[in-house]
């Protein structure tokens, strides 16, 4: 391709080409020309097509994110194709459909030779700083000020440079605006049920938070053959959708005196058999482990808690058998399962569409941020390339 | 045989029969002789032959239960021979070898089907109060003032009556003082890591306290091949007699000064697999939580905290991957695997003897109390029938 090697400006190469970039926390991103550096030895530049938002970028962008590093490009859940690979890249090449993954999965680290985890050594170190592992730089700059790059991913650019361990190649058939949803919150919410609590048929659920993730958390134990679905969230209007996702009843916390997890413990006999926290907030995490039923419930923890923040319960809980658990999207391996993800969703085996509420453009990206608080928003996903 | 259906005052069958009653917390217990009425439909009265002691019965002694009941009759880790039994029980009978079991197992309710716990629900709602099920009474008197029972044992008494269903009967051939530790500690300890944990081949193991339940932790790892024992306490004295039971390394958190999950992250490129805290300590619990490795680490609490007390981390912890669990009475099915236990025993697959470090009688009990407390004691076994 004819930019393989060059140092690309977005806007010299595609008209209005852009990228948001958050300049300090909690102001408005404002829509830059960055340049974008070639992609060095392991590294892949991608365009990227479509992006939809997720809270981890509004937590970091809100600046409660003590790693928070300004200014970057946020940006975590989109599709894209290669535009351009760096020296040693095998896996990918230009052309070819890919996610980026801030999970990264190298297969060659202690935890990714594992067979106990999704989580990746090898990229962490440099993109927990905002920089390439490379020479620990970032590939964006704006008149030679470097930008910071978000979670190896920095999806709010039409062009990105990403570690080759940090993109998985999908089917080219795939509709891009669509499966853009699968590199986040979706698999977060189906692999906490399938692989994290391996949830089994006439088991009994509750769903802590309906938003997109717990929605998802939902279908993966619809899916699973849960025999109850709980939804709590307090705000009743989301019944409605929910029910399309596998919700079998609602409980809204603001209509009841007593603690939501004796709520709950009183419409199950005692508890429930696994219950997700797809919120952030450590008091819900220890309601959602109490509501477990005793001598085997086991609550995962979905959501991200702001920094500081602390989850307690008494002692007893486990020693009388409850389990406490968390996840990093949904425990699937990045590269190798993302491609499934994705070839589950042409089958119609799982759903996206229905999780896209709204869509815009780039530009329209502080207006997608504010869409986010609102009750009605699942995902925005953003055209990038306008 | 002669008791069958009396109200039997110990002493008046037995020379110097007996029982040490807790007047009120925290006093020394009295040998009083003790009425114990004839066992009601469902019920074993057992002849206690040898009793340890316990932390769980210090603690109710100690007055920090808020669930203790003054007068009682403490004990749960014992052995004995079924004296007589009542209406409709049909698996033990008069002269059977016994082991109570604080946990029972009815084989019936929603816990025993599960197949996922060893919990059991049918009795605990009367042993939790000090009272058989039957009548909601105590089969122990003094005078017509009823006395307390605990945990469904109370073992420090030449005979106790105790439910069907928490009564293991054993092979007839163990020496009961002996095998009267199989009643709570070690298998607790060694449950821990064959049940809860399911420690692998391999594995990398800390174990926080080595009292009598780590040591059968670290039992219990040896044997499931773990590759390295790491045990911690702050009396470095236990090191020596804690390598006869499987532990490979000691570290005294008095000779650190970082945290000492920080001290065993470091020791083990990144945390161990799994950990188990056999104190009650809620702060050690948090390290033994912290010093598992990210992706798989898994924490099991053994010990009893005190009442009241929290335990806390941040939600990091498990997001990444580590699982908090904790056990009681090792996961273990009480009547169906205590004899299990027994067996393994009688063939030297598992130690017992090497646990117990004193002898004492019944009527030295204040003074095993006092011994229990000091490092060199694990296990203090008392002679009943003096």
């Amino acid at each position: 391709m004819a930019t393989q090697g060059q140092v690309i400006t977005c806007k010299d190469l595609f008209l209005m080409s852009k990228a948001a970039v958050a300049w300090e926390a909690n102001k408005p991103l404002s829509i830059e020309d960055v340049q974008v550096a070639p992609p060095q030895a392991g590294e892949v530049r991608v365009k990227i097509l479509f992006t939809a938002l997720c809270h981890t970028d509004a937590y970091t962008w809100s600046g409660k994110d003590p790693e928070g590093l300004f200014p970057c490009i946020l940006g975590h859940e989109a599709a894209g194709i290669v535009e351009s690979v760096g020296e040693g890249v095998t896996e990918v090449q230009p052309g070819d459909h890919v996610i980026p993954c801030y999970q990264a999965e190298c297969r060659e680290c202690k935890f990714c030779k594992s067979g106990k985890t999704n989580l990746c050594g090898k990229v962490r170190g440099a993109t927990g700083v905002g920089v390439m592992m490379n020479d620990r730089k970032s590939r964006f700059s704006i008149n030679g000020k470097p930008i910071y790059h978000f979670m190896g991913t920095s999806t709010f650019s039409q062009y990105t440079v990403v570690h080759d361990v940090s993109v998985a190649k999908i089917d080219p058939q795939a509709p891009l605006e669509k499966v853009c949803l699968l590199g986040c919150g979706v698999p977060t919410g189906l692999g906490a049920v399938w692989n994290t609590a391996k949830v089994e048929a006439g088991s009994i659920v509750a769903i802590f938070g309906l938003g997109t993730v717990g929605l998802a958390v939902a279908e993966g134990a619809k899916t699973a053959g849960a025999s109850r679905v709980i939804g709590i969230d307090i705000d009743s209007k989301k019944f409605d959708v929910a029910k399309n996702f596998g919700v079998t009843e609602f409980v809204n916390p603001k209509d009841h005196d007593k603690p939501i997890q004796q709520v709950i413990v009183d419409l199950t006999d005692g508890g429930v058999d696994y219950s997700f926290e797809c919120i952030g907030n450590v008091s819900v995490m220890r309601s959602a482990l109490e509501c477990c039923h005793k001598g085997w419930g086991t609550s995962v923890i979905v959501g991200v808690a702001a920094s500081g923040q602390e989850i307690s319960t008494r002692p007893f809980q486990l020693v009388t058998g409850r389990v406490w658990k968390g996840t990093a999207f949904g425990g699937f391996k990045s590269r190798s399962q993302v491609p499934w993800l994705v070839e589950k969703y042409m089958k119609k085996e799982i759903k996206v569409d229905e999780y896209i509420t709204h869509n815009l453009t780039l530009n329209e990206i502080n207006k997608a941020f504010d869409l986010m608080h609102e009750g009605t928003c699942l995902r925005c996903v953003l055209k990038v390339d306008v």
